[in-house]
């Protein structure tokens, strides 16, 4: 089975090109199969998640397709085509500043209310009827009178097509990082099924980024069920995944994130395939205590700690060298936390402000098993 | 009496030079008389406010003061000298992307609580602890354990000296634009002893800016005090003047524009010298009918509407030039509004995306008279 | 008659878009009447280039047009849509920093002993064969192993375009400036048939602008051709129109300088009607007479000379504003100039380092005559 | 002996800050031993160099010095605090656009006129006198009329301090990159005391680069002295030495360039004592055989060519993925050339538009040996 290929409209640029992201879409043997949706590159710098589409892409066209696959790579043209320098600034509008993983729509939709209006349709129907809500209000936002921003155009055009699926995975990486993914609260039994050795337990909340876009309401909807006594567990699957660097392509690497990926999609039926998560330990670190050290002096930085390894209170997460104080006991300053964590990222640049993002760095780690 | 000279250390960049924003000072001679705090060029290209304390600081030095007044142009050194292109880029950190104008801190004081323990103290003594605990709170913030990112350093380290003051004043510019300030409704009384036409009326809750970081925690225990049963008004005014363009000095407008300031000032007492505000009509908007109207499609721009003047339903706002469509009948199109507004600023380049913010308009507005 | 649209691709974007370039086309009557090539818009925030082009055309379109007429708007996709902030980062590359009107190709053509080989011809066969080696020499540099930069791409692509016509306009536009003109100084007679007052009279050399490009090989031959005795007259002729200040569409304004334009090809047959141009005083000043005045010293800046206005000696260019030095005689120092010049243009910002180019200034202006 | 530490200032912020370079110098025992003037950041994102220069010092503290040793860290401080997303936006004046590292000053001495007017000096008092003429070039550049542009301030105000030395390095690094240095052909037998692999030779001619603007007058004297029969031998040496990749400091590998430097100023009996260039084969290249590679398409890029080491003709250079074109046989291409050579450095972004300057590789290789 091939992808079929066809392209999604986001926008429009100042010399009237349209912005367009190429969409493949296999259609799955199984209409009761869970429906899925994978977009990357929404950050433009972000690239390697395309290269884990093409691996993914190629395996899935070998393999026993059940459920719907929707796939956009090179998901924010406007973010990846916009360069500065050597390198690509497309983590925000480069006129608003405005973060493109913070615009997704957050529905606000009235659960009692809604509920009580549709709470005689069977949990099919219900989830149906939720889902034709989603879409429309995606639709409303896009169609409002005094128009939408150009980053909520093309996030909302994306979250309309999320909210057709059952499973939702946003491929990103962070800046220099190790692999890590984003798993909310009520789903982190999922976790184990990639093949991801960090986990950041995410509230269930809408915070602004797809995943939160794509679960929330859902969950909002469930919590409420529950609440007035029926029984119903949160129909729908988000996550984002985080697959190392930016600024780099690799190919292989991508290739083992694709059977990761694939691990997932089969143990939810999506393949009929038989795909096994890697071994490995695993991870999980609530956001509450994924931490932000901010550089506490400006300088030259030299990144010490190795990312994804434990690194114990007091030893050595970087180095800032001042030659501005040579000859000082200023010119050059061990970074040490007081406290035992495991690096996930740290900042792109060598040389920082004061209050730069340096690291993030997880703490009060525990383990996640397979269930 | 002349202005004190001194300078405020808000950051300091990767080669180690410290961030510093040259602050003035004049002791008044009431120090019962209120106390205020202005500062201008929070973001980069909004240069006209230091113009305007030229012209402020030579007529006040000239005057008899009665208010301590601390004055800060020039706020924030790093969005000031970010130039990209022929343009200064301060509207956002470029690291991140945050507005600079967004990183204030939200207290968030538990008001029952603090109330609770210090209602015995009468109003003066009162005020002065509350002040007392916004910036031991600003002070917590700046030392916090993980560092703070560069825009809070800024934001907060200015927060903390406003917090001081009983009169906050922040001036801005737009994009193009004509003059208009932000006021709160609980203080829409005194928006007309300035001499600004247009007036956004804003809610009294907190949004990150300057002006309501100064006012909101105020209002929110004044509220408290208020509901318990004591009689309590809010003791700080703030708000938010925007004098016309970025990117333009001009010292003959900064002159009349530090004069309608001066109105204000006297009518508070901060000066002895009677000045009065210019005689005009104001009008009032309040938020939720201040229009963003967004490109509906791309293109070059030629702005039509006059700003600052009525737009009657169905005028010209803008045509949008669309060389790629020549010959067709989306060559030129005409952009209308279908209700009466007043646009007070539209975007500063005349090319745009699909969805860029062209205009900004308020509808809906009421006269404001002087009480 | 109406112009044919058809697409220029001149490189590729990071997603795979195709950068094109909309092109328009009318073949005229005569095969004999000159050949016109116009663009607009190589740097990106130039755009009123665009508005003249669309007055232009349409009303070449109601015109009897002898000779073929080639149009490209919105000449560099990449430049004009790159924002940086509110404002257009179109002068340069955004990755190399080379400015996109520095990009054109050198043939660096041995004409002595290409006229060796082909001194036999006649002239119309001359310049056949001449212009077929320049389009040769774009098409080769286009295909050369290594490749070329983005840069060259897109301005060897046009030039190559360029290279067919007789007469090559360019369209731009300054920062903040008054019209003026660059004519080389073999065809300064042509400058007053235009309607534009200031004329830099350029040399006959190459400096990598599209002008430059269009008209130093034939004129080198020219030279050549006349140093051996064989009367010959420079058959190509290339300007570059400076029509106001970037970042503005005026509809208006740019009918007056499509008539402009349709004056002097009207002069030139290309059009059968007869277009005159307008009356004015007209001026002159030599390249080496055109100074840029840097900013002496940093601070926020009050433009006070008018554009296109005699500036005696002595009398204030601009105004530095150092609130940092508020008190001291440097608080506002008046910058003047000790010759009389009319300045052209000013720098698009109020706020500048030491060094900016505050103003470009004509010295020793001599005025120009319809011959 | 301890390095003394003073302050050199190179132009001025928009808030009037001014921009400052620490400067480091050391007194060397012997007036008639070779003084040293030693940069590094020029570029703003190559902040290796102060590592090495951290390393040095602190080496040179410990030895036997005998020439004066000048030193520049972190040269360019507008460079250096100038990012733009997570990287340091450093490569160009982000007003012009012009690299900073070709804005030195081409003194464009009539060196026959000059000779004449000094042939009777000996030696010594000969180049003390073209030093002085050097070192008053820059100075009457710097204070022309007109002014001088930011970055001419800043180049030239190097070079000014540059001129007084009779070695000059200039530490840089590429984007991604191996060691390399460049080194003029006239002095190329100096090229194996340093402890680099490659060595870039480069015509002795100026092309806007500090050691250019360093060697080239010296050049241009002696060859006339030469032409016109005095023995003479060009006293100053340049290099620039390129450390590696942009945006990483790594101390250990700082210490390892900092004694290949210390060789070099062994052997030129900078300092007294004795170090040894590092054993290892070294390899040179003609400037005409260094070749950019441009990439022939656009898309996102795997970079698979190990830099420093050879890469046979038809080998894969790097692989471009193009998801837009999924399925056909351009959505994965390999690049390969058809000649040996030396990839020395490639792009930092894994996203490219057509033209990007993909690789730098050296062609026609030949070994270098220690005389």
């Amino acid at each position: 089975m091939k992808f079929k290929q066809s392209s999604l409209t986001v926008g429009e640029l100042a010399t009237g090109h349209g912005l367009s992201v190429p969409l493949f879409h296999i259609a799955g043997k199984d209409s009761q199969a869970p429906k899925v949706f994978i977009q990357a590159n929404v950050h433009g710098a972000e690239v390697q998640g395309n290269a884990v589409i093409f691996q993914l892409m190629k395996r899935l066209e070998q393999m026993d397709v059940q459920g719907d696959v929707t796939i956009l790579p090179l998901a924010n043209p406007l973010g990846i085509n916009q360069k500065s320098g050597e390198f690509t600034l497309g983590r925000f509008d480069p006129i608003t500043g405005v973060n493109w993983n913070r615009e997704y729509l957050d529905h606000q939709i009235d659960v009692a209310s809604w509920y009580q209006r549709h709470c005689e349709l069977d949990d099919k129907a219900l989830i149906a009827a939720y889902r034709a809500e989603l879409i429309a209000s995606c639709d409303a936002h896009l169609n409002q009178q005094w128009g939408v921003t150009t980053g909520k155009r093309l996030a909302v055009t994306l979250q309309q097509l999320a909210h057709q699926a059952d499973i939702v995975i946003d491929l990103h990486t962070g800046p220099k990082s190790c692999k890590h993914m984003y798993c909310p609260e009520y789903d982190v039994s999922s976790a184990p099924l990639f093949s991801i050795a960090y986990t950041l337990v995410i509230p269930n909340e809408f915070g602004g980024a797809m995943d939160e876009a794509a679960f929330c309401p859902w969950w909002q909807l469930t919590e409420h069920m529950n609440a007035v006594g029926r029984d119903f567990q949160v129909p729908v699957a988000a996550f984002t995944l985080e697959l190392g660097s930016q600024e780099l392509i690799d190919l292989e690497d991508a290739l083992t994130d694709a059977h990761g990926i694939l691990a997932y999609l089969s143990h939810r039926g999506v393949v009929a395939d038989k795909v096994e998560p890697a071994q490995m330990p695993r991870y999980g670190c609530y956001l509450k205590d994924y931490k932000k050290y901010h550089a506490p002096t400006a300088g030259l930085v030299e990144y010490k700690a190795r990312l994804g390894h434990i690194l114990y209170s007091g030893e050595t997460l970087a180095n800032v060298l001042r030659l501005d104080r040579f000859g000082t006991n200023e010119e050059l300053t061990e970074l040490v936390l007081n406290q035992d964590c495991v690096p996930i990222l740290h900042f792109a640049s060598a040389s920082v402000y004061q209050g730069t993002e340096l690291y993030k760095v997880m703490t009060n780690l525990f383990e996640l098993y397979t269930s």
